[in-house]
Order: C-alpha cells, then structure tokens, then sequence
C-alpha cells in the first residue's frame, strides 16, 4: 500500500492531528510534511488539493481537510 | 484498543470521507453513526464535541472535523 501524506504546518491543531492521525493510521502509513519548514512543498500540497493544514492525502488522491489550522495562503505568507 | 465512532449525515462529502477512513483505519476499529437517520444519538456526539459531519472521534476523545458536510445544527434540523 503507497503511503497517505500528511501536510501540516505545525500548528497546535495540526501537531494534535498529527499524533491522532499516527496513531490511527500507523506510523509506517504516513509520511509527514511540514509545509511551514519545507515551503518547497507546498506547491505539491496545492496541487493534490490541500486547501488548508492540518490535511491528509489518502493513497488514492482523497484529500481530507481535519480541522482548521491555518490556510494554504496563510502558511505560503 | 477501543473503536473510532464515525458520525455521519449521509451527505456526498461524509460518504466519501467514511470510505476513506475505514480504508485508512480499518472497519474493525471503527463504529460509523448515521446521526441524520439515528437522531437519538445526535447529543451523544455533540456531548463528544463534535460541531459538524462527518467527524471521527478517537478511541482517546479527540475530535477530528474531517471536511465538511454539515453542521449539528442542519442535522438537528
């Protein structure tokens, strides 16, 4: 099974997410973007429809807004 | 471990989304509520925090809103 991703921007929502999301999906499933740090990324996070941080990209290109931390133009700045 | 509870309305977005969720977490751990047609369990889960569907709860309390379908509110109707 391909990884889901998990894009945050290290957010108090977003790093309390991240541990429920890691400890439902298993730490092996997932692979963890911070797109506040990694900026290179965000257009990738654009791209797979990521509107707003914390979301998780599923393996088949769902994308699944949790929460509210911050929007996608908010962390781009 | 103790279940997920997925609460739902039925709507497009929540159908999608629980697919995606069981997919990710697995259908043995998760109990999925139609709070739109079980409305006897609608403050059940706003007593969980849950402001609007589909919401995951999980097996430690947190809520994670996941998109949006609707609001307790419209579900209460």
């Amino acid at each position: 099974m391909s990884k889901s991703i998990f894009y945050h921007a290290g957010c108090p929502v977003c790093v309390s997410a991240e541990h429920d999301i890691i400890d439902l999906v298993g730490t092996n499933n997932i692979e963890v973007v911070h797109i506040g740090e990694d900026k290179s990324r965000i257009d990738e996070a654009e791209s797979a429809g990521v509107n707003s941080v914390p979301a998780l990209v599923t393996p088949n290109g769902n994308v699944l807004h949790i929460n509210f931390g911050a929007s996608i133009a908010d962390v781009r700045g």
